[in-house]
């Protein structure tokens, strides 16, 4: 089983590194772009539990590690 | 209109990060993960166009500048 956990800056958290993807956009000629973030995708290769376990221990991962919850928001996907 | 670009490493290429990460979750007790890739999303806010439009161009970008096409591979997802 995958859990994919995307983590994103918060709003209002200043994100240097997309600021620098948004600057380089615009001197290549891509000037319809308003904002960019930048963020983080983890994917997670799990033993088959069910859903809900699953869910519950890569909340716990997310909390104690993958996230820093001071900055960052976080959602969690479980596939197949 | 808002496209989110996933990109990751392709199969067979390493990931220290994500074998970092994995070796983090097992000393901190999560022993059921097999596998951790870590990858980049990022979040581009655009100017209101056509779905097609929107989509082509976004795949330049990524081509050109959001990823490294010769170990990373990409997804582009259009969102509202």
């Amino acid at each position: 089983m995958k859990a994919i956990v995307n983590i994103y800056l918060k709003e209002g958290v200043l994100d240097p590194q997309g600021k620098a993807v948004h600057h380089a956009l615009d001197s290549l000629g891509f000037d319809s772009v308003k904002d960019v973030r930048v963020g983080k995708q983890i994917v997670l290769d799990l033993d088959a539990k069910n859903k809900e376990e699953i869910e519950k221990e890569v909340k716990q991962m997310s909390e104690t590690l993958l996230a820093n919850t001071v900055i960052e928001d976080y959602d969690i996907e479980i596939v197949e």
